[in-house]
C-alpha cells in the first residue's frame, strides 16, 4: 500500500472512531495546509475530502498538476464549482453520498465567517470545528516520522551539512562576503543537489542586523562574516521535507557580554540536546534553557524549538507555553535553537535538527558557532 | 502628518462611524496580514490594536525590530502576555480603557475556535467578526494607492522593466540557460537595485513544465528558453510594494494549436488592458477575456488578474466570481495576466501591472511574449 493511502486509511479510522462522515482539508492562499501534500502528494492549492471509508477526492486549482502529482481516488477542478469552497463542499457531500445529518469535520483554521456560511449553505449536515479534529490528527500523524520520512531526513541532513561546510569555507576564504553571497550560494547549491527550494526565506544577517530574531529583509547586500556576529538561518527542502539550521559566525575578539552570550547559547544548546529522550515533555527542555538564561539575567525572545517536516514549523512545539503538553516520542524531529540578541552587540543562535529515538536522540545536522 | 498616522486616522474614523471601540489586526504565522505594515511600517509578526480615537499599540514578537521600524504610539512585547493573543487582547482592553460593553472588531481571518475563545476570555465585551469590518476597510484603503505609493510603483516598475530587459538579453545570448539561472539572476539583480525581496517565489518554468499555472517546484535546474514555451512569472519588492509580471519565451516555429494559444493570449491581453478605466466593474474585464477564449474553445484555469501592493494578491480582484463587485477606480493597480496551458504544448501567459487613472489606464510594466 502506498504511503499516501496508508495515511488516509489511518485518518479514516479516526473519523469512524469519532463518528464523522467526512473531513475537509484546505490548502489555499491565506490558509495553507501542507497536510494535503502529506495525504496525496499534491503540493498546490486544493481542497481535500476524505470520507470515513478512506475514499478521497481532491478539488484542485491546477488539474494538470494534480493529474501529475496527486495520488488520490478522484480529482475535480475547482472551476467545476465556480471556484467556491461552499459549492465544492455541496458537490462533495453528493459525490460521497453523505446522508443528511452526517457530521463533517472542518479545518481548525476555518474562519468564523466561513463556518457560518457552510452551515447556511448545507443546513442538512452537522459541521464540526473543534479541538482535536482532523486537522490536529493530521498534525499529530505528521509529527511522528515513518521509515520513508526518516530516510529523507538523513538525506536532507547530509546535504545541509555539506552546504554548511561549503559556506564556512567560503566565508573563511573570502569568496562569500555579503548576506546575498551566502543566501544565493544556498539557492544554487540546493538545486544542484536535487532539493526543491529553501524551507523558508534564508535569513543571512551580518553584524549590523543580527540583533533581530528574523532579520528584515531576510538578506541584503550588507556585509556578512565581518567584525562582530553574523547569523545564518536556513533550511533545504528535499522531497518535500525541510531541514532547519542556524550557524553563527564571529569575527574579532570575543570578550565581555558578547563572550557571555555566546558561551550561554553554546551551553544551552548542549544541555538541551542531551536532555532529549522519549517520554519527556518538550516543555521541560524549554524550561531548562529558560532557567539557565534567567539565572544569568537573559531572556530568550522566542521558543527553544519546534518540529520540522513538510513545514518548517510543525508539531511538536518545544516552548514554554502552558498549552504545550507534548511528550517527546520516537520519530519526532525537533529543532533545538537557543539564541540571545542584543541591539548593540548583535545576536547569536545555534540550531540543529534532532531526531528522538527509542532510547534518546540522534543529532541529524551539524551546525556550529564558527569563530573566524 | 506621516502616512501611517494618516491611515490610522482614516481607520479610526471608520471605527467611530460603525460604533466600534477597538480594532485588532493580526500578522502571525498562518494568519498573515500585511495591513500591520500598512498602518505602522512594522514588517514582522505582531498584533496591532487601533482604538476609535486613532491611538495605536503594537504587540510585537520582535521588540528590537519594532523599535527600529514601527511608527506607532506604543510598543509591547508579545512575551509580556505569555505569547497569548487572548491575554494581549485583555491587556489592550485595559490599556485603552475600553468600557464594558465596548464593541471590538476582530480580523476576518479569525478562526471559529479563536472567536469563541475571545468571547469566553473577555465576556464583558462585544466581539464582532463580520463582513465589511476593519480588515476589509484596510484592504479597501490599500487598494487605492496614494501619491507616495504611486511614486514607489513607478520606481519598482522601472526596476522590473530593466530586469526583464536583462533577462531577455541573457536568454538570447545564452548566458541564462536554466530555470535556476534566470531565477537566481533575479535574486541578485533585485538586491543590487535596493529591492527587498521577490514578491513571491519566482516561477521559472521551461518548456517541460510550463503547462502548470504555478510550476512546482517554482524553479529547478531544467532548461529554460529551449525549444517550446517557457514562462517566467516574478515580482520585485521595493519599499514593501511588489510588482508582478509574466514573460513567455518561445523558441522554434510557432504553428498549429500553439500559435493559436499565443495569438489568443496576446489578443486577450491587449483587449483587456484597453478596457481598463474608472467606473468599469473589474468583473467585466474578466468576462471579456473569458468570452474570447470560450469562443475559440479554451478555458482559462485562473483569474484574469488582481490588485498588487504590499502583497502580490490584493484588492481589487479581476475575476469572474459573482462575489466580485469591485468597480475600477483611479489609484487601483491591477495585473492583467491572461494565460492558456496545454499538458503537451506547454503554457503561455502575459502579465503586466496596470494603474487605473482618472480617465483610463497607464501600463506600468512592459513584459512581452518573446520569440527567440
Amino acid at each position: 500500500m502506498d504511503a499516501f493511502l496508508q495515511r488516509r486509511k489511518l485518518l479514516a479510522e479516526d473519523l469512524t472512531r469519532r463518528g464523522l462522515a467526512l473531513a475537509m482539508f484546505e490548502d489555499t492562499e491565506g490558509r495553507r495546509d501542507i497536510s494535503i501534500r502529506y495525504f496525496t502528494g499534491h503540493p498546490g492549492d486544493a481542497l481535500l475530502f476524505i470520507n470515513a471509508d478512506g475514499r478521497a477526492a481532491l478539488v484542485a486549482w491546477d488539474v494538470n498538476m494534480a493529474n501529475n502529482m496527486a495520488s488520490v481516488d478522484q480529482i475535480f477542478a475547482y472551476t467545476d464549482f465556480g471556484r467556491s469552497a461552499y459549492d465544492a463542499m455541496d458537490g462533495m457531500i453528493k459525490h460521497f453520498g453523505i446522508p443528511a445529518g452526517g457530521k463533517i469535520d472542518l479545518p481548525t483554521a476555518t474562519p468564523y465567517l466561513s463556518f457560518i456560511e457552510y452551515v447556511d449553505r448545507c443546513p442538512d449536515y452537522d459541521f464540526a470545528c473543534t479541538e482535536n479534529n482532523s486537522s490536529d490528527k493530521a498534525l499529530a500523524m505528521r509529527a511522528v516520522k515513518d521509515a520513508a520520512e526518516l530516510d529523507i531526513y538523513h538525506k536532507v541532513s547530509a546535504i545541509t551539512d555539506s552546504v554548511m561546510d561549503a559556506i564556512e569555507a567560503g566565508v573563511k576564504n573570502g569568496s562569500l562576503k555579503s548576506e546575498s553571497d551566502v543566501a544565493l550560494f544556498i539557492e544554487r547549491a540546493l538545486r544542484e543537489q536535487d532539493c526543491e527550494a529553501t524551507g523558508f526565506d534564508t535569513i543571512a544577517a551580518g553584524p549590523s542586523r543580527s540583533f533581530g530574531i528574523h532579520a528584515f529583509p531576510s538578506y541584503s547586500g550588507a556585509a556578512f562574516g565581518s567584525e562582530g556576529m553574523s547569523i545564518l538561518d536556513f533550511g533545504l527542502v528535499y522531497k518535500g521535507y525541510t531541514s532547519d539550521v542556524t550557524m553563527t559566525f564571529i569575527r574579532g575578539k570575543l570578550e565581555g557580554k558578547r563572550a557571555e552570550m555566546v558561551a550561554l547559547v553554546q551551553q544551552a544548546y548542549t544541555e538541551a540536546v542531551a536532555l532529549c529522550k522519549p517520554g519527556l515533555p518538550s516543555r521541560a527542555v524549554a524550561q531548562h534553557v529558560d532557567e539557565l538564561f534567567r539565572k544569568h539575567g537573559y531572556t530568550m525572545p522566542h521558543g527553544l524549538g519546534h518540529g520540522v517536516g513538510l513545514e518548517a514549523h510543525e508539531m511538536p512545539p518545544v516552548n514554554l507555553r502552558e498549552s504545550n503538553t507534548w511528550i517527546l516520542e520516537p520519530g519526532h524531529i525537533i529543532t533545538i535553537e537557543p539564541g540571545l540578541y542584543d541591539p548593540e552587540l548583535g545576536g547569536v543562535r545555534l540550531e540543529n535538527d534532532v531526531l528522538i529515538t527509542a532510547d534518546g536522540y540522534e543529532v541529524l545536522t551539524h551546525s556550529r558557532i564558527v569563530q573566524l
